[in-house]
């Protein structure tokens, strides 16, 4: 039989001794009844895995930002930032999370369609290694406050292409968006920026799509962006250092869903380096890949412990501990059309063999606050635990935590058997 | 011309000056520059009214307890609370926001499908009025708190009942539910309940439909819960006393939507208490509505400040400080099917005649960070307000205020032209 989601996850990530899932080399079961539900453990094994590899892949081609939006977490970022990721930042909130990291001004890019005045004023007083810059008001506010200081602000302009990928497909013919500029509208916005002393442009960013797992629509998205530096630079008369390709890289959350091909980007480095050699104006560009939910949402668990199980005109209702205020992704209410299951265990009765259907809800008075509808679980009874994959990128922070004033997730990291206790449960 | 939702709800609820929307009496511009943006407004004044006239058409029927998730502000629960309501909590963070803002234990009521066991040591011991039991775990785990220390714990049993309000339309044959006890299986909870010496059992709690604006649905769900008290008191052999009807009462959000008709309510009190009157066990019961978005909705304003006005592809884009970080529900990502708009308005600029569709996006890297597509609104530029209206319930604590690191909305109470600061911007 092939294997589910969840089975392939599983056995790709983590590993199971007896009836526990084990998370970093250690039972869900030990971490749950140490540290408390509901607790997201993060596996940095998993995380730091993820990054070599998609590092291998890119060997020759482009640097890694990890785009903190995903998991700000200090002690995440801090993993990512040993490993050699430079990070993405999208307020002055994430900076700080990024500076507490240990990571350097010059390692950080500030992204972002609304930053504020006095976010711009920080982080370039600080030495911010770019801001890219989304419209004609930032330009003048960038700018003013080079000026203002002193300094040529090291800049890029964000581009909104005429090709974008959305939902994973490629779509010819960008849509209206609020990031960055119109690709069509290059030669203004290179004016722009060209009048102004006090900027010191960089290079491209591309507005890319999200959640893509198809490397074909990745590259030619790549591509296009060597394409767009190609004429930003031609625009500019000068050479580009920078082409950030945005993020987007996805990871599998639903059944029939599979992982990106990264053996499909090693093979198209050398034409990539090709097209960046072919322009003598980009020879010593750094393209840069961004990604947050690739690399840290796959190391991530979610744990509840269920509080109750009860029997509602023939479903089977599972109350637990954790919910929609920890997760919202996971309930289906960020963004999703469909509401689908995450893959989902529990962790601690990994030897079950006789399931059945249950809805998986947390405690909250609302009916959004659903996990899961009908999926296979054990038998399971108050104390017990059921845990939700995928979970290491848009969950605590992407959540309304607040939401019925319920208690905040506890956060570990836990890497070859030891734990680090990022915020207690 | 007809006049449109948010004409209405200006009119309704606020008032115009020149052109500024004066929010408790004062000018939104004014609070703005001095308490900066995003900032939540909620007018005192407003949810007064709400409150007087809701107790007014309940008025010889049923009592008000405010439901603390659409609002937990001690500010906010302490003007209900001087208006003579209880509060319904459902955590315990709720029912410490219910004791600070200086509402005694005995009047408040705790529902929710997944309470803790520390949470409901932390109530009863204080004396709370009354917990809810949603479980036949909860039946015991409140019994054996109650024989710990030595009381006979007041409960009310929570019931899914068999015809439901959904969506604001009743639905014969009750749906499966994690909410309470199905009402086909209520005599089995009745003697589990009886079985305990530890716990007294005071009524029944019905779970309700949400965002309800047709009063017939609301009235037949209230006959219903009569008929429900009437059947557990005679199963318990007992007199009850309280009958909570559960809230669910609705507020226009959308074109087209009107407002709850409290007239038919009104009419209805007679009916209503003749029912009561017809079974000598309900003679002395305490029917309890419980509404919090009816209460705290249309009081709020959540007011933002324009960062960038640009063009994109033949659509204009206001991007703005605020957005779905602060009020998920106005985003369209808060269980809503279609994403619709909120009404919105800019606030400085009351008087203006020429609109012209906007679409309005706060500062997040995600498309999902909408407030209003394509809504028409006058030309604004860097620093000009936009105001969500029906922002006062499920706003702040209902949205994911982690995400990306944006600073949190500042909260401010105004009545009669006076400002109490609750949370600074």
């Amino acid at each position: 039989m092939t294997p589910t989601l969840t089975e392939t996850l599983v056995q790709r990530h983590f590993s199971v001794s007896g009836a526990d899932l084990c998370v970093g080399g250690l039972p869900v079961r030990e971490l749950a009844a140490h540290h408390g539900t509901p607790l997201f453990i993060y596996d940095g094994g998993v995380m730091r895995a993820n990054y070599r590899a998609l590092k291998q892949a890119l060997q020759g081609f482009a640097h890694i930002h990890y785009s903190v939006k995903a998991n700000p977490a200090p002690a995440i970022i801090r993993l990512f930032a040993s490993e050699g990721a430079g990070v993405e930042i999208a307020s002055i909130g994430e900076y700080r999370a990024a500076r507490a990291a240990g990571v350097a001004p010059d390692r950080i890019l500030f992204a972002g369609p609304g930053k504020r005045v006095a976010e711009l004023e920080a982080v370039i007083a600080d030495g911010i290694d770019e801001v890219h810059v989304e419209s004609y008001e930032e330009i003048a506010r960038v700018a003013a406050i080079g000026a203002r200081v002193g300094l040529r602000v090291r800049m890029s302009i964000r581009v909104n292409p005429v090709a974008a990928a959305q939902g994973g497909a490629m779509r010819m013919g960008g849509k209206p968006a609020p990031f960055g500029f119109d690709e069509e509208d290059l030669s203004n916005v290179v004016a722009a920026v060209m009048a102004q002393d006090a900027l010191d442009l960089r290079g491209v960013h591309l507005f890319a799509g999200t959640q893509i797992l198809d490397v074909d629509v990745l590259l030619s998205q790549w591509r296009h962006a060597i394409d767009v530096a190609s004429r930003v630079a031609a625009l500019a008369g000068k050479p580009l250092h920078t082409i950030d390709l945005g993020g987007g890289l996805g990871i599998p959350y639903f059944q029939g869903e599979g992982t990106l091909d990264l053996a499909g980007i090693t093979k198209a480095v050398p034409d990539l380096q090709r097209l960046l050699r072919a322009d003598p104006l980009l020879a010593d560009a750094r393209p840069i890949v961004e990604p947050g939910r690739f690399l840290a949402g796959p190391g991530g668990v979610y744990v509840m412990a269920v509080n109750a199980s009860k029997l509602s005109r023939g479903t089977r209702f599972l109350v637990t501990d954790g919910g929609m205020h920890h997760h919202l992704a996971a309930s289906g209410n960020l963004g999703q059309i469909i509401k689908r299951d995450y893959p989902i265990v529990a962790p601690a009765r990994m030897d079950a063999r006789d399931t059945s259907p249950a809805t998986v809800v947390g405690p909250l008075c609302t009916p959004l606050d659903t996990l899961a509808r009908k999926t296979d679980l054990p038998d399971l009874a108050a104390d017990d635990l059921i845990a939700v994959l995928q979970s290491g990128a848009y969950g605590r922070t992407a959540s309304p935590s607040g939401f019925l004033s319920q208690p905040e997730a506890g956060e570990i990291l836990v890497e070859s058997g030891v734990v680090e206790v990022m915020s207690a449960a």
